[in-house]
């Protein structure tokens, strides 16, 4: 908790969408990354997630999920209210999740400012999440669309960058610049440069703006996207939802914010930046659950799960269990084990990427029951 | 099978005990290594040493067991007679079981020749094996303690090795040779001037002589360990068999059939030995298992288990399956997966040899259900 002052047109927005494929078996479709305990803490990411914004949103959260998951999440979440849960009959990607509940939140409140979060990173300095958070309302209240850049602590490769450039003059947000450019994924040269200097940040999917600068942004890029998303809100709040979101979202394309919104955004100068010097990570393969449990030190074994028993003989890496077997291991280095009632995996932290290609595997071999 | 002539009054001998902790958690105090398909022939390394021995000694086939695994290798040799089924009340080594046998035989049949095979080997040339058996059989006719040492194939510094000297004169066993002495596990240096030379092979534990004379070299080097062995076989076919067993049994010291037969017997010119030129392992360790089932080809992954299924992608070594589970390995070398419903163990085949030291681990913590 902060003592700062609470922006009560505030609204924070929890897309809780993908499975997270590269945590398999961990992740499955039905017990996907934000459900799962991945930082020892005894809560879900979704739960911290929620613990994150709560200071900031109060009981303003909303989150989009899809609708085999709103069982799972009304369990993990008891306080969020049915008015705050915005159901996807199928994933649509970032925008349509996004833009959707600011669609329904400016119906709401034509003054909402809206922050997405999403609901399976981790993040460990609260402090500083909450003033770099301030500082985006802030600038979003100025009429900018933010994103929250995370000042890059190793020559990553496997994210995207921020290129920041002039800073602006925002009432309380002393560290806004403008935004030049994303930069994808780079090569590793061009990494350890930006690690280097101080204008590149991680693009970490953290965007907060004014609902109606959202909504008014994708209608000038992608009217194709926005135009069914108000035809849905419009309904939202009258016995025609279902009917409408039945007959509508199967239409809506499939196009990250990144693309309809930030990237355009950026180009006509109407995107602002806020460096988060906090720990962030997504979490996105077991190498980097490894990394954030051995703090990056070799000759650790890390060990993850409520019954979870080790035996180590001089390895290191990450042991994940959801089942109560003894796991011994050996003079194995680096090496990522997973063990589930159905499906183990081993590998080791160098190959954490292709697990997604395991994945596809058994998707194509249709054994279902193991995704 | 061959057209050899049967030697009426062999007897094969097969002790079946030890665990196999090397194994674990493969292995267990309740399912041994003998009791295991580790070929994938579908038979367990037991019903394997039967039929191996079946065609030279027809139904004169001795087990010698612990009272626990009884029922199970009843059920395994469902032909192995009451009357050839000996059951220690507690393990005691190789010469208490060997020579208890012998003993027995000896007083059914005062001629009788017993050759001892572990239960748990692994042979692959049964026209060779079967050669080698018939030579040592003549010699022990003429009187000699008889070993078959295996020519080494590779410089293992895992094993003991046998030098053999001068050739011996029997009729039937043109390759006799008198055993100089044993050499304990020799350094690398040592084991590679073996393979190179002719003289030394490896000692594979297997024994064969007239049971009189048997009986004769531990009465004089070990009269402690012979005298309640003939006290419980003057017993064993008559009321008193279990009385007497449970009140001499315990008394008997624990010693192996090389220190106080095999190495007495070479010292005094009376041990000899014929080479075995066909494959064989002793299955001692997860390294060995691998070796077994890639026929050493880098790169090769063998599974074992009768539902194992496995996704693979660039990974090389064993797994060995009791669950139904899929196991998944992407880009992990020489390694070694036993995955059983109760304990999993993931290690290199370099570390094969430290998982007696889990096994001890798991004694100290008194879980003996996991053993």
């Amino acid at each position: 908790m902060t003592s700062s002052h609470r922006e009560a047109n505030f609204y924070a927005v929890i897309p809780a969408g993908g499975v997270g494929s590269r945590l398999w078996p961990l992740s499955r479709a039905d017990a996907p990354k934000f459900l799962h305990d991945l930082t020892g803490s005894g809560r879900s990411l979704l739960v911290e997630t929620w613990d994150r914004l709560e200071p900031i949103a109060g009981d303003n959260i909303v989150v989009v999920c899809g609708k085999s998951h709103a069982k799972a999440i009304a369990h993990e979440l008891p306080m969020l209210a049915a008015d705050n849960t915005v159901l996807e009959p199928s994933p649509k990607d970032s925008t349509a999740a996004i833009v959707l509940a600011a669609a329904i939140l400016v119906r709401r409140n034509p003054d909402a400012i809206i922050g997405s979060f999403a609901a399976d990173h981790v993040i460990d300095d609260q402090r500083r999440f909450i003033t770099a958070v301030n500082e985006a309302i802030a600038t979003a209240s100025a009429g900018f669309i933010v994103t929250i850049g995370i000042r890059p602590t190793s020559p990553s490769t496997a994210f995207g960058y921020i290129e920041s450039g002039e800073a602006l003059d925002v009432t309380g947000a002393r560290r806004a610049h403008r935004v030049v450019r994303f930069v994808e994924k780079p090569s590793l040269d061009k990494a350890t440069e930006y690690v280097e200097g101080d204008t590149h940040l991680w693009n970490a999917g953290m965007f907060i703006a004014k609902a109606s600068v959202l909504l008014e942004e994708l209608r000038a890029n992608r009217p194709d996207v926005a135009g069914p998303i108000d035809e849905i809100a419009d309904a939202w709040n009258t016995p025609e939802r279902s009917a409408v979101l039945e007959r509508v979202w199967p239409t809506i394309p499939k196009v990250a914010i990144d693309y309809s919104i930030a990237e355009p955004a950026a180009e006509h100068g109407r995107l602002a930046v806020i460096p988060g010097d906090f720990q962030w990570d997504d979490v996105g393969d077991f190498a980097s659950l490894a990394r954030l449990h051995t703090n990056g030190r070799a000759n650790v074994l890390a060990t993850l799960g409520e019954n979870t028993r080790v035996l180590n003989q001089g390895s290191s890496g990450v042991v994940v269990s959801h089942t109560k077997r003894l796991i011994s291991l050996i003079g194995v280095k680096d090496i990522v084990v997973v063990d589930t009632p159905d499906a183990l995996l081993v590998t080791t932290a160098a190959h954490a990427q292709r697990v997604k290609d395991i994945v596809e595997q058994i998707r194509q071999s249709g054994d279902d029951a193991l995704l």
